[in-house]
């Protein structure tokens, strides 16, 4: 196992710390996210070749403190979500003086994690859209019994939404059982499937344990379902791992539920390590909404972390949301170009009576934005 | 399903608005963490009563900001690790203006989640120490082969320490595959007990995808293995729960890498959640290591929450460790009281060649401050 540079995987920290500080606490991290010993205690050629990080780079950050570019070689940093996140950002996480600003994932641990198994490309098959912008909406509030998000479904898929998901706060609860409920709202699109010719692809929220995201799974892959939506960080970035290297092919939709993670980047935890372990689409806030950290910047490398070249994955499909308004659907299409899902939910449900209507608005409206800037980009 | 207060989750926020945001904020925090919708498209009244939040306390925080208190009726807050942390934390985790400051669970959450398996009493029999405090190290560091780990348990077998862990970050890596280190390492620890008559506990570290664990644990357990740690936070709190809840008696040993949560307070998930999820015994930095974020403040709530009566779960055995010195057995001991595992690491890895002799003198001291605080109190 050699430590080819173009095998290491790169980490660049933000510490927050003076410039007399800077070297010991580089040199610190370094034992904290490896070996945990004092220097003095480490002797085994192995360790220091293999397992320790290299510092590739340590300068004065823009904006106060120092910036730490660290190589972890091959033998330490794998492709295996639990140990690499663990490797990147482990023990640090309880230590506040630490960011983690930027992964760069080599080819090899990229090609062990696989990514995302269908990808955008993919997941636009399952929908039956081969280009253009995709429409996705949620069924919501938690506490309807299965027949009322059934009857919402309808509605979104008779207005044309390509993605209907469950909301992501909807569970196997009592009064709306995982499995009457993806029976009732699968049904729903395929009758509208019958009506109208156009399916729309619904993804039910699975969540729980391993064995019980498991059961949901077999259960709704039995219904006929092609998608799901889950929570990584609240069932496991590793769950969400085995089910795209697993047997059944399903787009998997990431929510960033739990996500705010201890002083990571968004488009280093949302973007590449979602990306990375298999995330078909990702779902996250766009500046503008209810969520302050997610400013243009931000949204702009997570975009890019999601569907630029990466050591070979699939690109994945961004889905901003997030308490976006559908008065926004051009400013996104311009944001995010046409690869892309816009997601809406308050601001249709907003409508009440009038949500048919005006959801069909939504997407025509992103039919028509899309068409302008195809024509002013042409 | 009555929301009696008795049945309610209870959650404290620190909101970092002022006095004039703050009753909109709280109002806003109720919608998000449960129907993410606009006020104005939610008029379901099973959704009003059994769904959203009620505020039961709202005012100025000490040191600034608002503090507010939500109770989650039991519709919404279940005894299921991922729901129960996506309606506490996980929108909001987004959102930089919120802290999770505490949490209390009623009983009956309490019941359904189950606690600890063994908690201290079933860990302390597996280890053959009835009472008083235990002694723990760790197996590291990350690049030693199966062999040198072996032979360092049984230098710390020998010694007299209670329980062996492995290191947070041996996983299954092609130099030290999980079958051979663990394979190696029960074996060492049982050809001690057969010198000394004394069984050291050796828990080997399990991680990877909810398959992988699964896979290890059968192997370590057909090994006569009896406990394991593992980082919840990185192989998801739900399989802490699923191990805590499975076929399998296996002390469930807890390390906080990556649990540096977005804004929660370290009581609230490495106490209560980790404890309420099945966690026998949680490791966490103690002050004055290398983890600021620890104070004895936050220390003594966090020692509080695991071993505290909270809804007839039994308690989870303490493990202050983060880098530790052995010049503080006593200080810890009068801090944490008898019922208490201490774990020092590099502390005795410095000692090199006198690895065994520092070792054997830390568990004398150890047991010797324990006599000698005994009769303090007597």
């Amino acid at each position: 196992m050699t430590d080819s540079p173009l095998e290491s995987v790169r980490a660049r920290y933000r510490l927050a710390v003076g410039a007399e500080a800077a070297a010991a606490r580089a040199e610190a991290l370094r034992y904290e996210q490896t070996v945990e010993l004092p220097p003095e205690a480490v002797s085994d050629p192995f360790v220091e070749k293999e397992i320790l990080p290299r510092v590739e780079a340590l300068g004065p950050a823009a904006g106060g403190g120092f910036e730490l570019v660290l190589a972890y070689p091959p033998g330490v940093a794998r492709a295996e979500p639990a140990s690499l996140l663990g490797v990147l950002f482990g023990n640090c996480s309880l230590q506040d003086d630490v960011s983690l600003t930027a992964v760069e994932l080599p080819e090899p641990v990229c090609r062990g994690l696989g990514g995302p198994r269908l990808g955008s490309a993919g997941l636009r098959r399952l929908a039956g859209v081969p280009e253009g912008p995709l429409t996705c909406t949620a069924l919501k509030p938690v506490g309807l019994a299965p027949d009322a998000l059934a009857e919402l479904c309808a509605v979104f898929a008779r207005a044309g939404i390509h993605v209907v998901k469950d909301d992501n706060g909807l569970a196997d609860h009592p009064f709306c059982p995982f499995a009457e409920r993806v029976r009732a709202c699968q049904a729903a699109v395929e009758r509208v499937a019958r009506e109208t010719g156009r399916r729309t692809l619904y993804a039910p929220n699975v969540t729980g344990s391993p064995a019980a995201v498991a059961r949901q799974i077999d259960l709704a892959g039995a219904l006929g379902v092609r998608a799901v939506i889950l929570e990584p960080m609240l069932v496991g970035l590793p769950l969400l791992h085995e089910l795209a290297r697993g047997e059944r092919e399903l787009a998997l939709l990431a929510h960033p539920s739990f996500a705010g993670a201890p002083r990571i980047a968004p488009e280093v935890l949302l973007g590449t390590l979602f990306r990375a372990c298999g995330a078909d689409a990702v779902i996250f806030p766009h500046a503008g909404g209810r969520f302050a950290r997610f400013d243009l910047a931000t949204c702009r490398r997570l975009g890019d972390a999601l569907v630029g070249p990466t050591g070979g994955l699939r690109p994945a499909l961004p889905v901003p949301g997030g308490g976006m308004e559908v008065e926004r659907v051009e400013e996104l299409l311009r944001f995010y170009g046409p690869d892309v899902m816009l997601l809406v939910g308050g601001s249709l449900y907003r409508a009440g009576a009038a949500l048919g209507e005006r959801t069909r608005r939504f997407v025509d409206d992103v039919r028509r934005a899309a068409q302008r800037l195809a024509r002013e980009a042409s």
